[in-house]
């Protein structure tokens, strides 16, 4: 393993620069984030930015990102180009009557590529090759990420405890893993909605996401130009990309549930799949039977799929298309390696609601579901709530990695609460935070906005920074390796009054020091040995450094320790014989509690 | 009991007025807020914000609030109004040379009076009462607060299990209670510093506090015109007043730690009885031989109280004076009825420093104590950390509780992780909720600006709603009664598109009526039945709506419940029948998943 120094200056993050540790080969290069401290020492974190904050990477959103799995992918020799499925106006909400009224300004005019799929019976996916006993490319690349051994991974995926999304057609990728033995990962969710909607927005938002730290990214757009905002997001996204795929079906039948059709269906994941989705959305674990189970709720069906999968069992009053038909798409996934988020469409939508007889009789139906995708070599994941109360969170993981022979969970928060719309980032953060520490392995972020409007730039900072905050606290609690050095040097910084190292590793920096500037804005409070908080006198830390210099030892105040004054004459005297010659000690040493600013 | 429905609208909070629930006595006024949904049902929620918000009373900042508990303290006789300690120059930072240079504007205006204290020898605390079996009028206020009957309150603070914080000198209380049967609280912190300091914008975030749901505010001011400030904040604060002695004993000696001495302290101590404070932070447990326990932590000691009185334990060598005067300063705070919140001077300022050694010995010297207070009949809490992974974070209270008696907790978060400056409030929102769950009794707050600055309006705000929601997330948790109805009455609004009851309802209706109008700005979606995220196909809530209307009963689906479909033809064909003719009744009822608007 070699380290490349390209010591460039990275100024979308001052005081750090990204770099790429390099494994057996040249072109698997995994970026990381170099914070440089004043004291020489680097500390190296995890990075999900992708090349944007490389300054000597060449990107052009028009042109998409390199395909920098392409070889590893072609190399394996178990997939085929094809013409594909041709794009329909439909595809992008538009009417089969009206012709493609697309703008075509907005279409992606990147590099032409024909998609691929496994060879006829030949699953693609990474479980297949961990199976096999293959460590791929793949599964290097997120060893070196996770400075874990390439086996581990290999194990964890073989046995289904963890999942590497990796569509074939999306090479741009830069593999991820999750897994409860990994570092816990957060995904944003992006999308234009029928309400709102701009396509250089959301590939905006997904590139704003990663920059603050988000590890997958979902594209959840229900508008118009569904397809073309995909097609944008995947070409020039460094992270993989989830989808549900009902939301577009459901576009092409104008919204009217009962009218979707297994037909409509598979087309959609078909055309999805060649474009490069990594992970799909399917509830598939929605029953006729438990619809009813609902219906007593406080608040229903929550999950837009849910409520649109149960409509259409309604309707149809028998089982849905996604149940029916669910070997059949498992074979479409294997062939393109798009991992399975079995969705929860049942999951509770308020703390009445939580952990009832609907949202668990789903669950049971998703561990089915789950050993089904495994039969047929596919990669999944599980989804989970939702609204619940801190002392009916950890039941949901331990579920769920029951049911689900320990298949990785994928958890929106959950909401500890439902009484602050416009701070459900952290009544969710607090729950989010619960849930990866007792097992959950990705993190589905919510943001400010939740329950009352469409996230924007500072809404998705805001999100992503929250659930950070709350997978990399489930890290400590989980004693992941590693996890406590970043903590470790922050306090380190914080202790020795660096102010700019604080800054720099802070998970945002930019934020932190504006803060600090509103206070003390001059240049040399950021050396002071003091903080506006306390100002000089009760700066505690400096206090702390003069008992340190004065008696750092340890071992210095003598026999006393654990004596109660008072209760032994003798003991007394001699303590007061010691104590007098270090009282006179210290007044030798200067007496002074403060030192001087200068010092 | 009778309701005073004086049903004037309040400004403060659209949507909701100001309301008292009166007790067994015309002056025992209970204040709560009354939040009026479009439906007709009135939500009452517990109420922190003083007569501010109550347009029909008359508040004047220079004149102080209306002494409340004036006659309840008075009729029981066993105080006395004497001269008390002049006011000196140096009570305000300056120094006695000088003269008096304080601003006489800043001086407070309000009526005179004379300070209170008991007779002599004997203790005029809520302890003392409820141990005699009397229920005060403030027990009697806090039952009707909390929703309980008066005896479970005089029988948790005659227990030492829950503190009302309620010195003699503080009429303008409004009384309340702290203790882990009861609902937990939230502190917010204010005060000047040496850096920047104004009165007027200390008063103003203690009512801003309130207004958001501060229970009690501790003023650690440490700049000049600390005696003044804190006669401005009494005497317009609704709620208890907390301190830190030390700092303005500190002061006095200009920051000269090893120049305090127990003379200054105690008069400190009476100077602020006299004003009023409710309760004072001591850290007595830090004993000289603890420090050097701290030498080898990462962040030493970062409690400035702790580090002060280790800095004076190892100037003098000897064990500080608040732990060698410990049993006359509870003889001092009994004749005013000012509440101990024992200090952990100690306490772990990073991760790598949680529940090391040094906090533990502290914990169980704050234990002794405690012992110590209650057998002069002063009320205790116990103070906690600081900075504490999750897994690690039920032991402090456990430890806690059995150490002291079950005393009540009040912890500073604790923050969850170190690398987040700027998003303290919710790396410790995470841990305060937690901690709160399993049995803290009130939660120090943090604002944005830890570690970075002193907090602004805007922090003091957000810092406040974080916490009133962990702590009301472990209110649910805990299961305490009365708790889920809030979540359950915002919940039904969310479902039935009630969007003004929800913003209405909201901790902070202001921040989610905003957000909601920046996407859907009309009048008209307010009552729309969809909202922004997901425009009206999308609409989850209203698919279940349709399908509670059509599949209301909840057992129409017959007898498939449970069945695998195909593993019993005879029953598969059964359940085709009746499967046809639920799709055939769906169609007769119109077939439509969605509902026109006009609805």
């Amino acid at each position: 393993m070699t380290t490349q120094e390209s010591r460039t200056r990275d100024d979308a993050a001052i005081g750090s620069h990204k770099d790429y540790v390099t494994g057996s080969r040249p072109d698997l290069r995994v970026p990381v984030r170099r914070v440089h401290l004043t004291d020489g020492r680097d500390v190296t974190l995890y990075d999900t930015s992708g090349p944007y904050t490389d300054p000597t990477a060449h990107t052009d959103v028009r042109r998409g990102l390199e395909p920098v799995r392409a070889g590893w992918i072609a190399a394996r020799g178990d997939t085929e180009e094809y013409p594909g499925r041709p794009v329909r106006p439909e595809d992008d909400g538009r009417g089969p009557a009206a012709g493609d009224l697309r703008n075509l300004d907005a279409l992606f005019p990147g590099r032409p590529r024909l998609p691929r799929r496994g060879l006829p019976g030949r699953p693609v996916t990474q479980l297949a090759y961990a199976r096999r006993g293959e460590i791929t490319p793949e599964m290097e690349f997120v060893a070196l990420r996770e400075n874990v051994a390439p086996e581990v991974v290999r194990e964890e995926i073989a046995a289904g405890r963890a999942v590497l999304p990796a569509n074939v057609n999306h090479p741009e990728t830069e593999p991820m893993i999750i897994g409860k033995r990994f570092l816990v990962k957060v995904n944003a969710n992006i999308g234009n909605s029928a309400v709102t909607s701009s396509i250089e927005e959301e590939v905006e938002k997904m590139t704003w996401a990663t920059r603050w730290g988000a590890d997958t990214v979902m594209d959840l757009s229900t508008g118009r130009n569904i397809h073309t905002t995909r097609e944008w997001v995947l070409r020039n996204s460094p992270v993989p990309i989830g989808t549900v795929p009902l939301y577009q079906a459901l576009e092409k039948v104008d919204g009217r549930a009962e009218e979707l059709t297994w037909e409509i269906y598979k087309d959609t994941v078909i055309e999805q799949a060649e474009q490069g989705v990594d992970y799909m959305t399917v509830h598939a674990g929605v029953l006729l039977r438990y619809v009813p189970l609902t219906a007593r709720r406080k608040t229903g069906i929550v999950s837009r799929g849910g409520s649109i999968m149960a409509a259409w069992c309604l309707a149809h009053h028998r089982e849905s298309f996604l149940y029916t038909h669910f070997a059949e798409l498992c074979d479409i996934l294997a062939a393109y390696d798009v991992t399975f988020s079995l969705g929860d469409g049942l999951r509770p939508g308020s703390i009445a609601d939580a952990n009832d007889e609907a949202q668990f009789a789903e669950l049971r139906t998703l561990g089915e579901l789950n050993a089904i995708a495994k039969e047929h070599h596919v990669q999944t994941m599980i989804e989970g709530p939702g609204h619940v109360p801190m002392h009916k969170i950890k039941e949901n993981v331990e579920l769920q990695q029951e049911i689900c022979d320990e298949a990785p969970f994928y958890t929106l928060g959950p909401l500890t609460t439902d009484i602050a719309p416009a701070y459900d980032h952290i009544t969710s953060g607090i729950g989010a935070a619960m849930i990866a520490w007792w097992g959950t392995a990705m993190l589905c972020y919510v943001t400010p906005k939740e329950h009352l409007g469409l996230p924007d730039r500072d809404d998705v900072k805001t999100g992503v920074i929250t659930y950070k905050i709350a997978a990399h606290a489930a890290d400590l609690a989980k004693g992941h390796p590693g996890a406590q050095a970043w903590d470790d040097a922050l306090s380190d910084a914080r202790f020795e009054f660096r102010w700019e190292d604080q800054f720099n590793l802070a998970l945002d920096p930019d934020t932190a020091r504006s803060f600090h500037d509103e206070t003390l804005p001059a240049e040399p409070a950021k050396t002071a040995h003091f903080c506006s908080m306390c100002g000089p006198k009760f700066c505690s830390m400096r206090i702390s450094h003069d008992i340190r210099r004065t008696h750092g030892s340890g071992a210095d105040v003598g026999s006393d320790a654990g004596a109660v004054p008072g209760q032994d004459p003798a003991l007394d005297e001699e303590i007061a014989a010691g104590m007098a010659a270090k009282s006179a000690e210290f007044a030798a040493a200067g007496n002074r509690v403060y030192l001087p600013l200068a010092d």
